[in-house]
């Protein structure tokens, strides 16, 4: 089995900050991820410079895109965008368009299942329709009301949809491996990292966890 | 009764350009949109941008937050956001929270429809909880497939919430009129505008249409 990606969720919204803690947390995750406020607040330059220093990185887009799908997505997926995500919560013509365009640029479409009710249906709908990535994943508001994504990352994980699947929800290092066990081929962190005091070393400790998962 | 307010939604990608359409269009629409393709290309500064620009409009920002509603929505309030938009179908705490941003700024919060599925219980509810605009929205990907808003804008207006009542999708000279005899107090225009061969001539016919309804 592949081992599994560590994606760094950057949800700082200041530009340099965002390029700083990148610089730090680089060499040992595999996906940056430009966090939703971030992208809504520093637009797509922040993409094109990221993509610019960090080559060696896979860069993810946090669209959580809602309507207008390929239209939306697409000067990202040119800019060198490697993942954007677009809401399992949206009309299926505009996953439909986000995979569209994901495909145009021989990259990726994540669907986000925050918030969807019924998500068994809309990950194999959507699996089914092309999407590379299933994002499992509870918000931060919602985490902050105490929940997790572990029952999600099971129900989803027995269907064996043959796609990757994405965790994120507060992950750190007690819950880093277990997450893996149950299925998850990507998982983001985001304060565990940011919120140490050393996001280096707390990327390299979480690095070995993953690896050894 | 108050007039109705026109809403011409930006939805360029080109900064240039979006300044551009705002000018031809400024006197004959009450807000401005900066659309969600377009805020996230751009980023802040277009919203700092138009505010500059045109002090006498109205700026609105498509956010269509689905988390982290106050950290997400809270700089583009203190940039000069007059109103910003967060998605129905998000957790209730990220409504609350760009309620919460919108009440700091003496700004407004727009709770947005769109693929909402119990669309009279969710507006009742932002309506409960502080959220001065409710807006109906059929999507363009769902306008592609043919749907349109007027039987979602008929049940909300018969809820009389006492709260503004936005709608979007498709609208032009033809369907303006009856839009707002049907209950809306924003009309949202965007393709009937600038896809006509003089923008601002149609802005000022729909801006006597909108004025006799």
């Amino acid at each position: 089995m592949a081992k599994a990606l560590i994606q760094m969720a950057l949800d700082s919204l200041d530009f340099d900050q965002t390029l700083a803690l990148a610089e730090q947390v680089a060499p040992y995750v595999d996906i940056l991820e430009v966090g939703t406020p971030c992208i809504k607040y520093n637009g797509l330059e922040i993409v094109t410079a990221l993509k610019t220093k960090f080559p060696n990185n896979l860069i993810l887009v946090d669209l959580k895109t809602m309507d207008a799908g390929e239209y939306e997505s697409t000067p990202f997926y040119e800019a060198g965008a490697d993942i954007c995500t677009v809401l399992g919560v949206s009309d299926k013509a505009t996953m439909g368009g986000v995979i569209k365009a994901a495909n145009a640029n021989n990259a990726e479409a994540q669907i986000d299942l925050i918030s969807v009710k019924d998500k068994k249906a809309v990950a194999t709908e959507a699996a089914k329709n092309g999407a590379q990535i299933i994002g499992v994943h509870t918000g931060l508001d919602a985490q902050a009301a105490g929940q997790t994504p572990f029952a999600d990352l099971q129900a989803i994980a027995s269907l064996n949809l043959g796609v990757r699947i994405s965790v994120a929800g507060g992950l750190n290092k007690d819950t880093i491996q277990k997450t893996i066990q149950a299925g998850a081929t990507i998982v983001v962190v985001g304060a565990a990292i940011y919120g140490a005091p050393s996001p280096a070393e707390s990327a390299k400790e979480l690095r070995a966890l993953v690896d050894a998962a």
